[in-house]
């Protein structure tokens, strides 16, 4: 029995190369979980095979930019002339209905979210060793030695804000990883802030 | 692996009748866990087959009271002209080995460690609703109506200091509420404040 009802909204991030896209999956495969993904809104055209409202919410470039007016957004930004964006009324309906909502997120978009949404919860995805993530970044692909280098520094400017973050979680094994972010997302449930209203209720005899 | 390899000192408290003990029973049944119990210290002679050091650590009254002095203990009370106490140095060297140290406490207890050592976890175990506790209190034994009444008013009292703990687990089935103590226990390793300086190192290379 739990008695926060309401979903949490659960930010997975980390530094490039650490793995956070890989642990996400995991996190889905747990039997049982009532996890759901958010779905991001952009301007740029459906393609192929897209669906609207499941890989994306397809809007206009006016509709994009009003949400931004009116705060609308957990987070977005624009690449290449098309906005990308997360919207808070699905996000915020998700959790009503007692969905974990899971945001996998870049560490600047993170960043956003904690000024829009102090009580998610900021999980941050570290490598086992500093020689695991370099060793991670160079076998990634057939990259140019310069873009492993771009690679290797970005990482490098983006693993000490983790001092920002609720949790940090290694991703020594991505099974490992995922079970302590389940259990994460079990303990936040039962704190005390989020959870007294309803217990108080209760033994009051009025639930 | 996990960034935190000092163990946790785990305090469950709760009202009076709420099956604290049974749950800690059920806490130490998961397998593989690295938890132990705190053995207490004691001023009165040790039973027929009471081990030192196991069941209790028997002292004498000086003993006891020159380490009361010193801030020996994370609490300690006299019960009928005897001293009973939980030594400090045996949980430290506990928690020192990577042990979860589980102390099952009464809530004044509890208000005690509070003082001394906040950075333990403070877990309220709270029954799923008000009859249920009352229920409980009820067929716990065969005792007389007034004895009855005087459990139902303490556990009355001692409910509404939930607040001063850091969670919530309620107690609908003994299972369950083991579970979340170890999820409880698995998220308090991965939190940030008790990883980053471990994180730190490791992505200077340095170990």
């Amino acid at each position: 029995m739990k008695l926060n009802e309401r979903g949490l909204l659960v930010i997975i991030s980390g530094p490039s190369g650490v793995g956070k896209g890989t642990i996400r999956k995991a996190l889905f495969e747990i039997p049982d979980n009532n996890f759901c993904y958010s779905v991001s809104m952009t301007t740029r055209k459906p393609r192929e095979g897209e669906i609207d409202g499941q890989d994306y919410f397809f809007v206009s470039r006016e509709e994009f930019e009003r949400r931004i007016k009116i705060n609308g957004f957990l987070e977005y930004a624009e690449f290449v002339g098309e906005y990308y964006g997360t919207p808070l009324d699905y996000i915020d309906r998700k959790m009503s209905e007692g969905k974990e909502v899971i945001v996998e997120i870049e560490v600047q978009g993170a960043q956003q979210v904690q000024e829009r949404l102090p009580e998610a919860v900021f999980i941050f995805i570290v490598p086992p060793s500093r020689k695991a993530l370099i060793e991670r970044l160079i076998h990634r692909g057939t990259d140019s030695q310069e873009k492993i280098d771009k690679r290797i520094a970005k990482a490098e400017s983006e693993y000490p804000i983790a001092y920002k973050y609720d949790y940090i979680v290694v991703n020594d094994e991505v099974h490992n990883a995922a079970d302590r972010i389940y259990a994460i997302i079990r303990a936040e449930h039962a704190k005390t802030e989020r959870s007294i209203h309803k217990y108080y209720k209760l033994m009051e005899g009025k639930e």
